[in-house]
Order: C-alpha cells, then sequence, then structure tokens
C-alpha cells in the first residue's frame, strides 16, 4: 500500500522553474496562489524570490494549524477530522478555497509530513497530498520523498511548481 | 529624510533566531503568526524550518497584491490608496489583522521594496516598513537595507524575526 519514497532529483533548480512558470502564466494573463501545510510558506517564497512576481503571483496562505485551513480556505473541520489533515480530500478542499478565495485562476496546495515526527505506518515522513486547480479542473497526486524534513520540503516546493507549470502550459 | 541603507549584518543566522523565538513563544504558550507583502512567504519558511514549529507557528499570510492586504488582513483600500501600500498605517494594519484574523498572540508584518525596481526618491528600493503585535501592543518601524533583492528580502526576514523576539521576551 505504501508507495517507496522517491529519491530526490539530482538537481532541484527552483528557480528555473519559477521563471518557466512566470512565462506560462503572463502569457495567460493568469495569476497564480499557493495554499501551504507542509512547506510553510516556501512555495510562496520561491514564486516571489524572482523581481516582478506581483505581475503573476497574487497571495498564498500558509495554513499551518487545522483552523487556519478553515479559516482561511474553507476546508471544512470534518473533512480533516474524517481523513486528517494529511489526505487527498483536504488537499483537493485547500486547492479549490484557494482559487475561490482569491483572483487567482491556478493554485497549488501542499499538505504532508514533513518530518522528522509525525508519521505512521499509513502516512510515512515524507508522504505529502498535492492538490493542483488549473482553470476550474482539480487534479490530486500523492507523493513520497526521501531525505530530512530539509529535503522533502524542498522536493514538495519543486514537484507542486513542476506539476502546475505542466497543468498550466497544457490544461 | 531619507534614512541611508543599512549594511547587511555580517551573519544572518535566521535558523539560531527561530530557535530563539520558539523557546520564548513556548515558555509564555503563545502562538505566532506572520503577514508578509515584500518577503512573499520567506518569515513563514524560516519559521517552519525548524521541526516542531506546529506548536507556536500558527499562520501566514502572504499578501503580495493590494486585494490581497485588503482581503485576507481587512486593511483598508482607502488606507492603502492614501498611503501606498508600503507604509507605516499599511504595516500597522497588516500586523493588527494578523493578529485578529488568527489564533496569535505575537504578530508580525513586513511591506517594502525588495526591489529592483520599484523604489522612487521617497521610498527607494530597499525600504521596509514592520508592524509587529504582541500581547495587544503594537509597534512600526522603518528600515532601510542595503543590496539586491535576496540579500533586501533576508535581512527583513532576520530583523522581523529579530524585534519579535525582543518584544515577546519583554513586551
Amino acid at each position: 500500500m505504501i508507495d517507496p519514497a522517491a529519491p530526490a532529483p539530482a538537481d532541484l533548480d527552483i528557480p528555473a522553474l519559477v521563471l518557466r512558470m512566470a512565462d506560462l502564466l503572463q502569457q495567460r494573463h493568469w495569476m497564480m496562489a499557493a495554499a501551504e501545510s507542509c512547506t510553510g510558506g516556501l512555495i510562496a517564497g520561491a514564486c516571489t524570490d524572482l523581481a516582478g512576481s506581483s505581475a503573476w503571483f497574487e497571495r498564498g496562505f500558509v495554513t499551518y494549524s487545522n483552523e487556519a485551513k478553515s479559516e482561511m480556505l474553507g476546508v471544512d473541520a470534518a473533512l480533516i477530522a474524517a481523513h486528517g489533515a494529511v489526505s487527498e480530500p483536504v488537499a483537493r478542499a485547500m486547492a479549490e478555497g484557494a482559487v475561490a478565495r482569491s483572483q487567482a485562476r491556478a493554485a497549488v496546495a501542499v499538505t504532508g509530513v514533513a518530518g522528522p515526527t509525525g508519521g505512521s505506518p499509513e502516512k510515512p515522513v515524507g508522504t505529502v497530498w498535492f492538490g493542483w486547480s488549473v482553470d476550474g479542473a482539480v487534479r490530486t497526486e500523492r507523493r513520497r520523498f526521501e531525505g530530512d524534513r530539509a529535503a522533502v520540503r524542498q522536493a514538495t516546493v519543486h514537484y507542486a511548481l513542476q506539476t502546475l507549470a505542466s497543468l498550466v502550459e497544457q490544461p
């Protein structure tokens, strides 16, 4: 049942990815938003590292607590209680909430177990649920990343943006 | 009128600062929140780099657009129109909004010109307005930091957390 942890990509060139995504979003005149739990602001931080990012990055929700997920993104507390914060329904609701509560047409949401504690047999450290909402269509995916807390967070930022860019390119 | 740019501190040991703040907040059983414009999530990202940060970091508002400042933090749009997003009243309103719209008792807000563009004679690149709200008291301060976009953002994260820690220690 448990997917093997993905080896860390040899080269996580996040700035190059951000540049590509900035181009794609600006071609379409779309704004983006990020809803982050385990990455705690790093996706927004990576996007806004690029000068001029206000042209396409609209806002970020760092929903670290469960209350924040409900209050900021409208995630039903019952959904969190039933499935846990690290789950497909919560990732989906976060992505949908990020678009509904912003000016963005593209959004990525992440909720996972960055570690070193907080893992369980069903959701070991490195488990991340992703949600993307692009032009009205929502996609979710579960991944597991290897490494320490910093490595899991960086790999999560990379995969979140890589997939968002692909979906913006070909929704 | 224009304050000289502050030289970058020789050593911006942000992880050590986060560790100190985590200790201080946990001693008081307080949660914190961050409201970020020019740092775009880096303050939240630095806080949540520390394992176990969910015990004291509650949420972050990455209010990159003016609409986000108003919708997420309740900053009056008329205040932004009158004073500009990089101003004392907006930094104050962001800090107040971050506490009012979270479970946090301590919050920091930053709004500034990270550059390389967006500067003006009155608000040159590197200008940052800070707001802190700690246990009901609000403090604001303007600083100007030297260096490129990355340096300005890092110096802003450092000063935001350094001052927040001092205010939590001795409100």
